[in-house]
This record gives C-alpha cells, sequence and structure tokens, in this order.
C-alpha cells in the first residue's frame, strides 16, 4: 500500500505520556527519538504543552506534559544523523498559556495538535488561530466522536470547514470503539466538510482494531496517521507503529529502528508499565465507554483480570430507577 | 449486525490444545462447553480426531487429540441445560482412521472438518466424502492459502466445486497474514466456485487483524465464523469469541458465559500457556511466514522478546547465494 501524500505521526511519547504522567527518562525519550529519525517517520509528537497548575504540578508531571522548548532542542540536537521528522506537541483546551507561545522560528516546535470534546469546538478553533498566527502547523483533534451527538458534531464541522487555519481535521476513536463500517461512515460525514487531503485519524486498541481502522482509513483516503511504538498509549493502547510501516511498504520508511527500539527500551519498560489489549479494554470498547473505569479496573491488582465482574459492573441497571 | 444465518463456530479446545498436545483436564472442557452451550454458540469444535500413532502416542498428547466418543460423550452428557451445540472434530489428512469412524447415528459428533493444504485437496475431498457417506456435515478447510501458488487454488477450488459432499468451503488465514481487502479478494476468487452461503472463515492474530478479517468476511456475506475464548489458539491465538459475540448483537447470543468462563478457568491458565498477539508474530504475519518460526522463538525464555533479532533472523539473506 504505497500512496507518496501518506504521512506518519508518532505520538509514542505522548500518548504513552498518558501513563506514567510524562515521566519518561530524557535518555528513553532521546532513544526513541532517533529511532523515529532513522525509520523515516514524517512527524513526532514528544508530549504535551500544559502550563504548570495545581491540577498539573511539576513534583508529579514529569517534563513531556510540558515539552519547554530547551528540553525539546536537547532532544532534537541528541539526533546526529541527517533525517529529522517534524516535531509536533499536544493542546488541551483550558489549560495552556497561548500568550506564553513563542513563534515557530524561535521554536523546535512545527506543529500544534489541539484537542478537544464537540461542545469546546469555538475555544479550539479559536486556539487553532492563534497557533497559526504564531507560525505553526495545525491540527484539530475532535475527541470521543463515537459519543457525540451527531447533529452537535455536524455543526462542529461547519465550524471547522469555515477555518482555513486547521490544516489537518483528526478523527479520534477515542473509546476505541469504531470497526471499518464506522470508520467509513464518519469519513463520509468528515467529508462533507473537509477535504479528504486534509483528514488525519487517530484510533486506540481497546477491541483490538486499532490497527485495522487505520488501514480501512488508508483505503478511504486518510493521508495522516497516528501510530505508536508497540502500540504503547493510553489504556489498550495505539495502532502499533511497526505494523503500519509493515503494511504500507513505503521504501522511505525502515521499519528495523523500531523492532531495535522495542527491544532495548520497550520490552524492560512493559514490566514497569502496562498497555495493551485485555479483556477489560474489549468490555469498554464494546460498550462504546470512555476508557477510564476500564483503566481504573485495571489497576486494582485484586481484580484486574475479573472480566466478568467489570462486565457485569459496566451493564448492571437499577430496575427500581425511572427511565 | 444481525444475520439470521449466521453461525458461529467454537474452537477453543481444538486451536488452544496446538499449545498443550492437547492435555486439557476433562474438567477444563467442561466448563467450557456449558458456557458455550449457555452462551447460544452454534457449533463447538472439541478436538482433533487423529489416529493413535509414533508421531501422536498417547503418553504425550491428550485425549481432545483423539475425541474418543465416550470422553465427548461424557463432555456433553455433563451439561443439563436444554440447549446444546452441534460437536465438531478435526481431521488432519493422513493420521486419521476413516474405516474407525462410527456412522453419524451412533456418534455425539454432527459435523467433521477436513483440514489440508493445497496439494492435498484429493486426498481430502475424499475424505469429506466418505464422512458424508456417514452422515456427518462436513467443512473443508484449505490451510496457508496466504503462501499457496494461485493457480493452483484455483484448481483445487474447482475440484470442490464439484464434490457436493463439502458443506463448507473454509478460507483459512494460517499465517494471519491477510488484511481486509485481501481477505475481499479470496473471498471473490472463492465465490466463483462455491455459493457464499456455503463459506466459512477461520483467522489469525498474527497482526492483530483475526477480528477485523472476521468482521470483514461477515461484511461480505460469510456465514460460518470460527472463533476462540479469549481469543485462545496457537501462536498468536484467534478471533477472541467475546469479541465477535459482543460485535454481532444477535439476541440468540449471550455473551457473559463466556466472560464468566474467562475470569474463572482462562484468567488463571494464561499463568501456565502463552496465547496471543506479541511483537515476534507481528513479524511473522507481516512476512507471511509459516508460525513455526515464531512459536520456537518464544518458547526461547533467553531471546523471546528480542524481536528486532528475530526480524533479522528472518530477513537476513544469503549474499553468496545465488537467485
Amino acid at each position: 500500500m504505497f500512496r507518496k501524500d501518506l504521512k506518519v505521526l508518532d505520538c509514542t511519547i505522548r500518548d504513552g505520556g498518558l501513563i506514567n504522567n510524562y515521566q519518561f527518562s530524557e535518555d528513553f525519550v532521546k532513544a526513541v527519538y532517533a529511532s523515529l529519525c532513522e525509520s523515516g517517520v514524517d512527524v513526532i509528537e514528544l508530549g504535551k504543552k500544559l502550563m504548570e497548575s495545581d491540577e498539573y504540578p511539576r513534583t508529579k508531571y514529569g517534563p513531556w506534559n510540558f515539552c519547554d522548548e530547551d528540553v525539546l532542542k536537547r532532544v532534537v540536537e541528541s539526533y546526529k544523523g541527517s533525517y529529522h521528522p517534524e516535531i509536533a506537541v499536544m493542546f488541551d483546551i483550558g489549560r495552556i498559556d497561548l500568550n506564553g507561545l513563542a513563534n515557530k522560528k524561535d521554536s523546535p516546535v512545527d506543529m500544534i495538535r489541539t484537542a478537544c470534546y464537540v461542545p469546546q469546538i469555538d475555544k479550539a478553533l479559536d486556539t487553532v488561530k492563534r497557533a497559526k498566527d504564531k507560525g505553526y502547523k495545525t491540527t484539530l483533534n475532535i475527541m470521543a466522536v463515537s459519543a457525540a451527538i451527531e447533529s452537535e458534531l455536524n455543526e462542529a464541522l461547519q465550524d471547522v470547514s469555515k477555518t482555513p487555519e486547521v490544516d489537518y481535521l483528526y478523527l479520534v476513536d477515542t473509546y476505541g470503539a469504531f470497526y471499518s463500517e464506522q470508520i467509513t461512515y464518519y469519513l463520509n460525514l468528515y467529508k462533507k466538510y473537509v477535504p479528504v487531503e486534509k483528514l488525519g485519524f487517530h484510533g486506540h486498541n481497546n477491541i483490538q482494531l486499532a490497527y485495522a481502522n487505520t488501514q480501512q482509513c488508508i483505503i478511504e483516503g486518510v493521508n495522516l496517521l497516528d501510530a505508536t511504538i508497540n502500540g504503547m498509549g493510553r489504556g489498550a493502547g495505539n495502532c502499533p507503529l511497526e505494523l503500519l510501516l509493515g503494511f504500507l511498504r513505503n521504501p522511505k520508511f525502515d521499519v528495523k529502528p523500531i523492532y531495535k527500539v522495542i527491544q532495548k527500551q520497550f520490552a524492560p519498560l512493559r514490566k514497569e508499565m502496562e498497555w495493551g489489549y485485555n479483556d477489560i479494554y474489549g468490555i469498554s470498547g464494546l460498550l462504546n465507554q470512555h476508557p477510564r473505569d476500564a483503566i481504573k479496573w485495571r489497576a486494582d491488582k485484586g481484580k484486574k483480570d475479573n472480566c466478568y465482574d467489570f462486565y457485569e459492573t459496566c451493564t448492571r441497571q437499577d430496575l427500581g430507577a425511572g427511565e
């Protein structure tokens, strides 16, 4: 499956950081960065660019939650090869300091990705515009679409269509609930408002479909695809980068550096951090629920494998209640 | 996704038995059987029906490798509820005793599935005919199609089309190498020779696509779908039954007994037996290789997580050799 305009965005550090409060060591991030440079990936998202706050103190959250420019520069400069991917960071609406944002020409960052829920679309578009004004490439990532009211989603997409500052619009499967025909359905909706060349996709693997859904997006013409090394990411994780590169067979990509960094860095890390499919996330995805309850369940050693109890908890109905 | 004619075949014991030489305890198989009865699954494959031989001695292989009728009867009679699925067993060409096969009316078995590679098609069709003569439903499962020469596959399919004794013809993704468009491609080939109502699918999860490919088969009209509880099966395993039942949303199925048996029986078993996706099987699937090398690699504790080394081993070329 070779298509020149197809771009792969690795978000290992950003989505993986949701598991460990962005406490990756700088050496680990440098190793990830080097492997991605060598593999020829197009864009690397190195974390979130949030303000320090009572909610996000630096005592609890690591450097990749703030993405200070000096830290990013050290990572970029640590790799001595000739090819460097573009650098992306993620904004969360309401947790950012736009006034403190440097101009693109003074920053190692190339792309700012703004994540929002449907009701936050106006704030998000304002953020996108201001990032664009400072010279950055922009993406808008509308989260949790599988749980959005479709008429509201349509209104949001109409707003997006009137905002040329959005370089890419993402379909995001936050709950890991979609399968191929639903991917096609939502992409057709998005295509009514935004040309297909400007669409991106970010999947989650709750029901083992992150990779399959990413392939479906490719079939439907989407050109910007998120993936993470070893599928590392919150909960059930994401589309594994190594499978995606293996599938694309594009000579500009090399999967070997990815397997190398998995063997050296990720295999040991799996003993400390958990990510990837299991029964609990499967239930969460099948029921189209936010992964937070599943994540909490998995954190409880006494019941983490009790999928029947989790299913019962998720589907139990209080028969005494009204409708 | 509700379609009345859709049937689900559980092959947990048969494909899972490839991991442990069919050494499941009778109590475990009875628990699996009861959960499948309660879930409303259409067919259960309880093992292989092979002859005892030097290759398959009873000292090494457990009862589900031979499926003696008294053993199967004990399993069936252990469940006291009203609904009982059909019972299937698998034949391997050249390792069976057709003369010793009872007539259907004297056996708890309803369906005989004959597995073969493309070059064995004539022997397999002879076996199917003889099973049909004794009164059984039959399936023909052509293995390793992703590695078959297509002209030979076409000839085999032509032979199948002339054999009305084949009730179902399976597309089998032995290497776990297919993605959705390839599923469609091969199904279109099969449909030239056999009506779509007579097609079945058996997937493997090497690149996390067993469930997605099963969905693709449903979309393409296939009516007989293999799955296993918790995805248990050789190597990367199979399409997880619980995800498939959750997807189908057919009121005749109930997924809860499946989650119950996973929690009680499979979660503890995962500490003793390994199945499911990992990097090594991913490489094996991406490279369209027989899983035997990957299984061997995973069995070596010193290198089981060394995916880079495995990738190098699989792709290394002897540059000194001719073409």
